[in-house]
């Protein structure tokens, strides 16, 4: 390895513009026991979706620059936002060390996985307006078809736990009709928070729609690369992912519990 | 007047965490077509609502210092959060110059229109958790019996212009029952998105409920105090507030549109 202090036993580095990225820690966690993990979660700056461009790409900088004090093995860019518009930045702050990005993770998924080539992308508005979904799978095969949809109430139901209600059924109904109509076999869950509504959108799409989840395409792909590259952690299981965010905000262990299934451990506070 | 720059001339400078704040802007034109109005919407860090109220402190003086530059002669705070939370943050940072806060001036407005004694509040979670609008209206008078309630989908559905919706009209259902069923004769918006869903809101609530909107509490008193104060600007009506944002966040121009409704004017970028 070209750091002399990063080794097998360096931790695995995951952030987000806030909570929603504990997906991709349990996703991660779920393939890779062994591994340490640090994850940042810009609940200060939350949301990033509706920013511009050039805030997120600064915020993208700072919160590289902050999982980078723990030299980690590897970076798990969570934010769909940031995967988006923004990964080139955490790509050259980070140096040698390899970067995962959520949205690659992905388009390489839902390539491997639609059979008709007819792919949705539901996200927020950023990540749908900047078309780095369809950029991303048309770079892998440009014959496949992309049909994306912003679907900008489903962070803010997924966290007021609207998770099975009447009004989460009518608004996906609502979102995603355009998208079953274009005759998709495959949609693509492109925000971090989306898992939480799975159940919903997958009873609104139904059942012969292949939902890819990012978080598992992220946490099967960092996977694959530890172990190609001989980095998998030989220590046993750590207990708990190591928690940094740039605010304390109300609700924050509910929704701990929401995302993660379990109890909240100790967070640490950052300044950003 | 204290401060030799300052003039009946002077605008009245107002500031929310967002775009919210224009209902501010909009009720303030209405009651006072004769003045200047700079608006400062913190559009990089909304919301404030879920945050820490350390955070949330830190955000009102960043917000005063940016209106300060300009010598206004009153701070209207439009920002219902910040009211509850740091409104002596505000006070401080600007010396001699009113701070008016849409928290106190919507709660003298309910005391003064209750005549049963019983008032709902409705507002994000930190509003509400911080119980300012309740200590506000027992300040005033103690016999009044305050009844709250968060509302965190009220502004994401606000904004996406889900003002006439089926959805909304089941998740307002949900939200506002208690707090009818609790005998209320009056209802505080304590958020300044509320407004845009305020036929919605009294449609659920039903005719018999008095809706008081802050917003237009704040302009009435504004007026009030310029008036006894002798600083009523005399020149004619300027043609448009000027707009301060720390980010252009994509639909600014509809969200403009939908708060105000009027055409979006320049808008001046400031770094926070």
């Amino acid at each position: 390895m070209p750091h002399q202090n990063i080794t097998p036993e360096s931790p695995i580095g995951i952030f987000d513009s806030g909570i929603g990225g504990l997906t991709v820690v349990k996703a991660v966690q779920a393939a890779l026991p062994s591994e340490k993990i640090i994850y940042f979660g810009d609940t200060a700056r939350v949301p990033y979706g509706p920013k511009s461009q050039v805030t997120i790409r600064k915020y993208a900088l700072d919160d590289t620059l902050i999982l980078m004090r723990y030299q980690p093995k590897m970076i798990i860019v969570a934010c769909n936002t940031v995967s988006a518009l923004a990964l080139d930045v955490v790509e050259k702050a980070c140096g040698d060390i390899p970067v995962i990005g959520v949205l690659k993770a992905g388009a390489e998924l839902a390539v491997g996985t639609t059979r008709n080539g007819r792919i949705g992308v539901i996200g927020t508005q950023a990540t749908v307006c900047s078309n780095a979904y369809a950029f991303a799978i048309n770079q892998l095969d440009e014959k496949k078809k992309v049909f994306s949809q912003a679907c900008p109430l489903f962070v803010p139901l997924a966290e007021e736990g609207f998770i099975d209600h009447p009004a989460t059924r009518l608004i996906a109904g609502e979102y995603l009709d355009r998208i079953t109509r274009e005759g998709v076999d495959t949609l693509v869950l492109g925000c971090t928070h989306y898992p939480i509504l799975k159940s919903v959108i997958q009873e609104t799409v139904g059942n012969e729609i292949r939902i890819i989840d990012s978080a598992e395409a992220v946490a099967q792909k960092s996977a694959e690369l530890l172990r190609a590259s001989g980095m998998l952690n030989p220590s046993p299981a750590p207990a708990v992912p190591h928690l940094l965010v740039s605010d304390l905000p109300q609700k924050f262990s509910s929704l701990y519990q929401l995302f993660m299934g379990a109890e909240m451990p100790d967070v640490e506070l950052v300044e950003v």
